[in-house]
């Protein structure tokens, strides 16, 4: 099955059935890494250009191992490494490359847009990894792999997401993607990390977590960057993680059969306690495996499934 | 048919048979990349070390993938994050990567000469990616295939390579190659850019950009690099732009079948304005893609075709 | 023949039958690279990751350039550029890792035990590519084979390794490796270096490097690390050469048929001369090809063997 659209840059503008199509593939691809030779020919000719301005360790590398996984060819662009300082537009970057005739373009940026300019240069698919804070669309599809394979399905789910709402590309494209496929989601945070008008995306919003997480079957923990401590936006990170961060006190507030999800990297006794992180109840493990099936998935239906239609 | 030859290290040492032998094996690559399955197995079990002295997306992106769609591995070294901090001699480096077994090694370095050097100390073929202000081999071959590939032939051809002639090794790469290929070179720039002597090349040399586009076939505008505006070679980057950069204004001047190079990255503005750039006689994306196919063509040239003799 | 053990951490806990095993199954490995094709179909479908948290060009080269030619899958993680960054912990970065499945993660840190903490968060094979001033394992296995290589076998040599001792994971290793492999190893180097107990391992030690080398079939050098000198290890690069480096006529005091050794990068002029480095008794070049042969084997033996039973 093959998306009936060009790119993946975000949830926002996917249907619900869409996203169910994407799911439904990546099960099939789960099996893939659990074999002992983990290859399926499926993209084999096919390059894949992975093109990051911003570090990241593992969506760069689950992209790649994705890409390789089907054969693919991947080839990494680090920008701080790259010729790109020499001040060359976006544009003029995305026509050169397409000009070598990739067959996708994976792109992370901390400017919001830049994937949907991007796309709008190329003729090849692009992938969103993420851009400032915007949409991190295969975060999301990962998140709903994770909560689907437990859960079963998603609608009728009640979604807490905890944290910094306002600068989280990982929560707008959740938010998107969990009331798309029936899910209702209460957002929650300190004042300062919740923008207002939040609500108008589908969602509800509170201060309180205890309340958000009370009815909650899946927790979704944000990760701090604690860098903002300096901007004000809370005063100590012990602060905040008294009032805001999941601790095993707090779980014990939770429904009995509640998952909790985290985009990862952690900060262990910041928004998450290590016995919660590390406890029954956690996902964490799960999505990072699922990053690889729903990215294999991604690369399947946006530029391989085609000859078989 | 394979090059009777160890290296590619610079076009002053190529006939023109040679050059000719390796655009028509260009030429025949450049399907592949056109094609669903973007891959020959014709490097199978070769692998390509990329050696980067200097930081570099389109050259060795343009690299990788070609050894790539070869079915060769591609093993990148970026020296900035390599253990070449150490402080190890070029020659201790060259004979440990040698020693490792690669069939052929790719270098750019920020001095003229290193690949030279390097194949001296190395068995296998080495590639020149940049050395210095000394040559660009495989990219004097790329705009020559592009050339070609429009005009049918280069024989009897006028081109113009405008601006930093003194600093270029696209310049001074084109020059040998076009002349050997039976052009006529004029190179033309500010008197501060235009080396004395560059003449002994076998082109002709001017400061009057007009004069040298009025009867080209083929303008070859080169990158400024802007940094050098604080060295004094030009006053602001706006009068270079006026006086020796490429506008509409000016390309009115031109043939009316004239085609447009540039290496890349442009300073849109600066040395080639955006419609020229961007309009119908550029053929700036066309050289990227012919890179590829270039590099597809040195790479079986050098390594791969003695299999078949 | 596979290793009935997880990981390779260090030399330390091998068996002397375990390295004979090694050594055995990298001689069959050390023709694939002399081949016309460098590859074998061993380890397709199977994902190596490179995480180097140290910078390295010849032994991360030496691992990817391996698993390339056993058709492995490589993915290279370079801490500085990645994510890791933002503060995650080994434990989290290890088993975020193992969530994509990975077949081998083959880790350098610059800090002693870190791949032994890895290998207890992770279920799959783990490869110790040298921690702090621990181990370095692999590069004592390319050393035990070059030198059974050229002597036809390591039993009853006396080996002389000479340098900075005490901060030399290749020291220790080799140690350890030789004197299970039946060999003496006498170490040598300034009373700064020479750790008091050091005889504790198993080997002699001695502040005399005349005395040392006259009886040693295999002399190793080590790499001075010059920095070492503001910290007052020695006094003077020129006073080290001279009391403790290689030269022709400290040579001349040695066997007629001793080989040397380097692990490189070497410091001409410094621990070695360039005469020593480049005449008949060096293997230092041999060291690095038997590298790529002993990566080989320990792939296959802690990853690809399985098979075959």
């Amino acid at each position: 099955m093959r998306l009936n659209r060009k790119d993946l840059l975000g949830i926002e503008d996917l249907s619900g059935e869409e996203i169910g199509l994407i799911l439904e593939t990546a099960e099939s691809f789960r099996e893939v890494s659990e074999r002992e030779i983990k290859k399926v020919p499926t993209l084999r000719g096919k390059t894949v250009i992975n093109l990051f301005y911003e570090p990241s360790t593992r969506t760069r590398t689950s992209f790649e191992i994705a890409a390789k996984r089907m054969s693919a060819d991947a080839v990494n662009i680090s920008v701080s490494t790259s010729s790109v300082v020499k001040g060359e537009t976006l544009k003029d970057t995305a026509r050169n490359l397409e000009a070598m005739r990739p067959d996708c373009i994976v792109v992370r940026h901390a400017s919001a847009g830049v994937p949907m300019m991007l796309a709008g240069y190329v003729g090849c698919p692009v992938v969103n990894a993420g851009d400032g804070a915007h949409e991190h669309p295969s975060q999301a599809l990962l998140d709903m792999l994770t909560v689907k394979e437990k859960k079963g399905t998603i609608e009728g789910l009640k979604i807490a997401i905890i944290g910094d709402i306002a600068h989280s590309r990982v929560a707008r494209s959740n938010i998107y993607g969990f009331t798309k496929m029936g899910a209702s989601v209460t957002v929650a945070g300190p004042p300062t990390m919740l923008p207002i008008g939040i609500e108008s995306l589908g969602c509800n919003a509170t201060t309180d977590v205890d309340a958000a997480i009370r009815d909650a079957d899946v927790i979704m923990m944000l990760r701090i960057q604690t860098e903002r401590q300096k901007e004000s936006f809370f005063p100590t990170v012990r602060e905040y993680s008294s009032l805001y961060g999941l601790n095993s006190a707090r779980l014990k507030k939770a429904k009995p059969d509640v998952i909790i999800l985290h985009p990862g990297p952690i900060n262990r006794g910041v928004e998450i306690s290590s016995e919660v992180a590390d406890g029954p109840f956690s996902l964490i493990l799960d999505q990072v495996t699922n990053g690889v099936a729903v990215r294999m998935a991604i690369f399947y239906m946006l530029l391989g499934a085609a000859r078989e239609e």
